[in-house]
């Protein structure tokens, strides 16, 4: 008879950590990585690593604001006649200078031509035979952007820490700028242990089942900033899964699988001989039985349970925030919060978090049935989840919570 | 001297359509794409084109919920010691039949043994010698999971449209799926005009500026779910123009500048020639100079103001309205939608939707200065966007209104 593969000594967990511990030791442990460089192309979403200053003035140049003339402002009077001596495109400008008594037509954007003060409107004035009257005065300056007036060189365009929007991308290039220093995305390697599992792809055949943890890591990570690695099948024997965390070339790793108390539960102590098992055991329910520790050089190992409702909420509670703050990202959840009503009541053991996958319906939270980790379908059913906080035994119903949303 | 390059038949535009016409037509002129072949490992975020029916049954097979034994329930009592006569792990099942009075150690996920109908928690017996006895009574059930309590073989699992989360690829591969039929990804045509225009990369110099708008265009194409194709820069001359359009070999096309009525607007002259100006002129500021229209088989085609922030919001509420649907996303821009109270009264031109860049101060929503089309700066230190309806003149300090956010 082999030994147990459950622990017999405490059968289970000793005391488990709270989360809120979990987050401050993730905050504590947890740095952005370094810059690179990336291209302008591949900048939107990326996180800047130093803040953007202009080293160019938009528009460098006075132009017009309105399609019109450029005239000098004191030459606008109805009773004095201009004649039209030119014309000033965006990019073929007025080579020569407007003198008194003269007018160049000039289109919105183009550079406003020397010895002009002000564009005059083309609905405000009257054009016939060469010549343009202003219908009313108009005041130097007048529908002229001047140099600057978008950006002044010198001036901060882009703080450090932005995640970059399409709008900001636009603006990196109006200000010559092709290449950004960003953030660089954490690599994070996938380790998928469990001799039962099959790779995507297949069919489910007998007592073997299809993994379904890695291809869901792999999409969370993407989501959250990071590059998930090929996913390495790890047999259930301590040697394999120790020589897979000891050769792991990544800034970040995530075990599926393996990560409680039993026997075939190697990756624990395989983390504690390579390096630190800092967290065993984390008040939460389903994702109780995750394991989160360093290797060299810091890098952060995530132990997350096989089930596979308890692998996503271990995903996104602590290696996601890992991994969001590795890449430069806000550290919470990347969900959409709301405010809504229980619809039913919800027990909730004292002492952990509970994770429960709700329904909004009319506008009221539902909890979905079956609270373990083993059903993936209620996270699937799920418009999201609310979390009971440690200290309540119940809520009732109509008590207001906190949702977060799946999508969008 | 050349023809004025304003419209001087109108001074400007006609009557300019309505937002919401505008959207009418869009929904009623453009919709989504064909299915393609999509592998797992590129399956989040993308819309299935069918609903996803499981072939199999999850679990395929009884299963233990709890890490203990597998007994008959009937055999266990405190006073019936049971012999342990093997195990069950995950993916390695016990081969034999759990007979009257005996005991098989079993893992949480593993197969239930045959004759066994029923798990008797670790926690719930005591074990010693080869002899596991029970605390207390168990029912037949007691901690397995039965054939199909995730999924039922034949259920509905995922409905078409959904768009993908992490833990419905993680389903998708549990249920067998390596590949999913998903709306195919709008290919966008992006043809940039303006002779002034320098590529991204370069700086800006004398009176020529960098295109903006190109890279934050593919920016937001690929944030829709879109594919933006190489930028095309396209001369200022009618023939250019045209045939650019004609040649494009895409989806959609959006054209950046020369939308509107002036000399060196060439597209809309161009599309009406290739073939249906449906739309020019919008009731929006910035974005007024808008032109809609449509190619052969009905590709749309969208005339964007060359002005960048006219750009984003023409992009924002009719070109990406138009990828949206074509990828089967939501049609509405794809910002979070907060109320909040003006902090400071605005003003705004009857007859027009404006598009005002705010900043949110205290949980208040401040206007930023520069409500027109050329200062790209407004978009990029505002947090997001009001609408302000075309029936308003003004809003007054203190009101309520629907804030769109860049961010999150």
């Amino acid at each position: 008879m082999t030994a147990p593969f459950f622990d017999v000594r405490n059968k289970g967990f000793g005391p488990r950590t709270p989360v809120a511990d979990v987050f401050k030791l993730l905050d504590a442990r947890v740095a952005s990585l370094p810059a690179e460089a990336v291209s302008l192309g591949e900048a939107a979403g990326r996180v800047l690593a130093g803040s953007v200053t202009a080293a160019v003035n938009i528009p460098g140049f006075a132009r017009a604001a309105m399609d019109g003339f450029a005239v000098r402002a004191a030459d606008a009077r109805i009773d004095n006649p201009l004649s039209l001596v030119g014309e000033s495109l965006p990019g073929r400008p007025f080579a020569g200078t407007v003198a008194t008594g003269q007018a160049v037509r000039i289109m919105t954007g183009a550079p406003l031509p020397n010895g002009a003060d002000a564009v005059l409107r083309v609905e405000a004035a009257e054009e016939a035979e060469g010549r343009v009257r202003a219908q009313a005065a108009i005041a130097p300056g007048r529908d002229l952007g001047r140099i600057g007036e978008d950006v002044l060189a010198g001036s901060e365009v882009l703080a450090a820490g932005r995640r970059l929007r399409p709008q900001d991308v636009g603006m990196l290039a109006a200000l010559g700028i092709g290449t950004i220093a960003a953030i660089r995305r954490p690599r994070v390697a996938i380790l998928a242990t469990g001799d039962e599992l099959l790779p995507p792809g297949s069919k489910p055949e007998g007592c073997r089942i299809v993994d379904s943890n890695s291809p869901m890591l792999a999409a969370l990570i993407h989501r959250d900033g990071g590059v998930p690695l090929p996913v390495r099948y790890v047999p259930d024997r301590l040697e394999a899964v120790r020589t897979a965390l000891a050769e792991a070339d990544a800034d970040a790793i995530v075990v599926s699988g393996g990560s409680s108390v039993g026997k075939e539960d190697h990756a624990p102590r395989s983390l504690a001989e390579l390096g630190e098992l800092a967290v065993h055991g984390i008040a939460i329910r389903p994702a109780g039985p995750t394991g989160i520790g360093f290797l060299q050089c810091g890098m952060p190992v995530f132990l997350l349970p096989g089930n596979p409702v308890a692998c996503l909420c271990g995903y996104d509670l602590f290696a996601g925030r890992a991994i969001r703050r590795m890449g430069g990202r806000d550290s919470d959840v990347p969900y959409r919060k709301d405010a809504a009503p229980l619809r039913t009541a919800i027990g909730s053991a004292k002492g952990r978090l509970d994770y429960v996958r709700v329904r909004l319906i009319d506008g009221e939270v539902e909890p979905i049935p079956g609270r373990g980790g083993s059903l993936l379908s209620t996270a699937v059913a799920a418009d999201g989840f609310i979390l009971v906080d440690a200290e309540r035994e119940s809520l009732p119903s109509g008590e207001l919570v906190d949702v977060w949303l799946f999508d969008g």
